[in-house]
């Protein structure tokens, strides 16, 4: 096992009807900015019932904020936040809404410079404004960690930041609220979670076994469960499972003392930034072909995860045990209604040199658990992509 | 899965030669006060090492804080504090160190009565010193929870209390400091977390499936490193993965959403009071036969249980299954060092109604997941253990 540090000081509270604890959670001093997405919010009654819950608070709204929430639109957020004295801001939605929550929230106090340094020139942010997060999009995992997403649309850039002040105080997950979300958002969410997971488990192994067993844990859940949510989208253990997995896939658990990836989610960051590309989709497109080309270095343990994850038996060759394991990831991928290929997605052969010019461009040319995903690397990944 | 709300923002700071965080991690206006045990951190030169790394600090120790903390030494440590104005508390040792420390920080603010109150009387503690620890013993999980079990001698009472500002504010965790533990201590370690597993575990289902696979990933892991930590005790992977398994056996986690049992901890808990046996030894009697008396309730899950942990084939008839579960229980708890019966230990059927008595005494009448172990039960599980 390798060294760690973990903390996550994040409180959750899980269960329907939790919304009432908003209430109980925030300070009644505060001026709360209630920030969202695209309005589902609005026509779910959700952002009703937050301020029936809020109403002896000083309350105000900044809706809009997109999927790879774009620094031109919280940067509207943050001049609103300045000049109106909020201060405590409450997240209503998934990923992208309490990503863009934590930026403006480390935005409004470094006034020093543009915010956007904070996330290239990786400067310390040691400041923000207290947030929380009401989620009703199991994926992230942004609900309980501190790292965030920023896209900036005029430099078709999209980066990570962490900072140890961005956790959210609390996080509400009433598995209720996912009932009505489209089918192809729960694909997205299944497999963003279920990439996390990989990103931190299949890599080499150091012989920590509760992360391996706690990893397989959650891949496992969401290869049960997945299926089940798109056939019966109100089944509330179903939906409850999803959502406690997704948001353990990524809060720093499960990837303390081993090593960890991440070649995947540079990648498909890119391709997602050139092309519009959701998420996930990009994720999908990524993972299988980079398994099959790092195949030989990640061996171990994709023999293990074949037969732990995909029950393959344990005197198959080894040859064929990590082709199957790769092949039924894919298939996973697919069931969950995620295409798998460029092809796709209405897109050939001229993204990859675009795509390697960009990782080349933010200096990802040595990525994945050993460093040895270079340029050349990715191009045979994205070929076999296609 | 039921409701729950989980926090937990204790810092883990883990690996070998962790111990030079301290300095990093203690504010450095801080006067100190080093706690530990029997004085084995002296023999080790552990002590040494941290007045080395924390010597710039004002300093000063209490030693002797025995197994099962008693409330007698406790208030002397709570009269040093007071009156020599430590306000940084740094536990070094085990769970009884730990849980020690907790006392004496929630009790040196508690100055409107006898702190003994804030247990029995199970008064809000909203009030601690900061203290931290240095684990040198993987076991009660204390290190990371905002437990503590105190032991007051006078009145054969061994109780436990929880509070809020109960989390010690980081722990270090160094596998290497257990390589010179005991064989015995390591036998009880492994016994106390895979019971505190089981308590939150082998209940009655509830569809909660990351927590199953959690809680199913510890035991697998102390099932598979227990053995190995007596054979090679200093393998320093089997060592961080028994020590890493013990903190997150009760960490609020695998609890989290799913009913608890503790019925084994309440009896266990009277026998050490009333004999003076090991907390993992009394665990290792009654689990066993709490197990044998309610396996028509607990049918569901141990089934899972012998399957999952033991490998036992799906198609065993039921009975067998849970049979069989249960004496590998007990069999694993044998080879790790820790018997099993009454009998082992020179105890005979003169405990049983003793033991019911101090259980009425401090009103556990209805114990267990559903409230229905009841002293009649509990009678027949002393039986079974004799």
């Amino acid at each position: 096992m390798k060294k760690f540090q973990f903390v996550n000081p994040t409180k959750i509270i899980f269960g329907k009807g939790e919304i009432q604890s908003l209430a109980k959670e925030i300070p009644i001093d505060r001026k709360v900015l209630i920030l969202y997405g695209g309005g589902s919010i609005k026509k779910s009654g959700l952002l009703e019932e937050i301020k029936t819950v809020l109403k002896d608070y000083q309350l105000g709204e900044f809706g809009g904020i997109e999927p790879n929430p774009a620094y031109e639109t919280l940067m509207q957020a943050v001049e609103l936040i300045r000049k109106e004295n909020y201060d405590f801001l409450l997240a209503v939605g998934g990923g992208s809404v309490i990503d863009g929550t934590k930026f403006i929230a480390a935005a409004v106090p470094f006034t020093q410079d543009d915010p956007w340094k904070m996330i290239v020139e990786g400067l310390p942010i040691d400041q923000a404004l207290p947030f929380a997060a009401v989620l009703t999009l199991p994926a992230t995992g942004s609900e309980m960690n501190n790292g965030a997403v920023i896209t900036r649309k005029s430099l078709q850039a999209k980066l990570p930041f962490f900072s140890p002040v961005g956790f959210p105080k609390f996080s509400i997950l009433d598995p209720v609220y996912t009932y009505t979300l489209p089918e192809k958002q729960i694909g997205n969410g299944v497999v963003d979670a279920f990439v996390h997971v990989m990103e931190q488990y299949l890599t080499y192994p150091v012989q920590a076994k509760v992360q391996d067993r706690f990893s397989e844990g959650l891949l496992l859940t969401l290869v049960e469960e997945g299926p089940k949510a798109l056939e019966t989208p109100e089944d509330y253990d179903v939906r409850a499972n999803l959502m406690w997995t997704a948001t353990l896939a990524l809060n720093g658990l499960i990837g303390s003392g081993v090593p960890q990836d991440w070649s995947t989610h540079m990648v498909g960051h890119e391709i997602t930034a050139l092309y519009g590309l959701d998420h996930a989709q990009t994720l999908a497109i990524v993972l299988p072909s980079m398994l099959e080309v790092m195949k030989e270095e990640k061996n171990v343990k994709l023999l293990q995860y074949g037969e732990r994850i995909w029950n393959l038996a344990s005197d198959l060759p080894a040859r064929e045990k990590s082709a199957l394991a790769i092949e039924k990831t894919r298939e996973f991928f697919e069931a969950m209604g995620v295409k798998t290929r460029f092809s796709d997605y209405g897109l050939g052969e001229e993204v990859i040199e675009k795509i390697i010019t960009s990782l080349e461009a933010h200096g990802m040319v040595k990525l994945g658990e050993k460093g040895t995903v270079t340029p050349q690397i990715v191009r045979q990944v994205l070929t076999l992509s296609l």
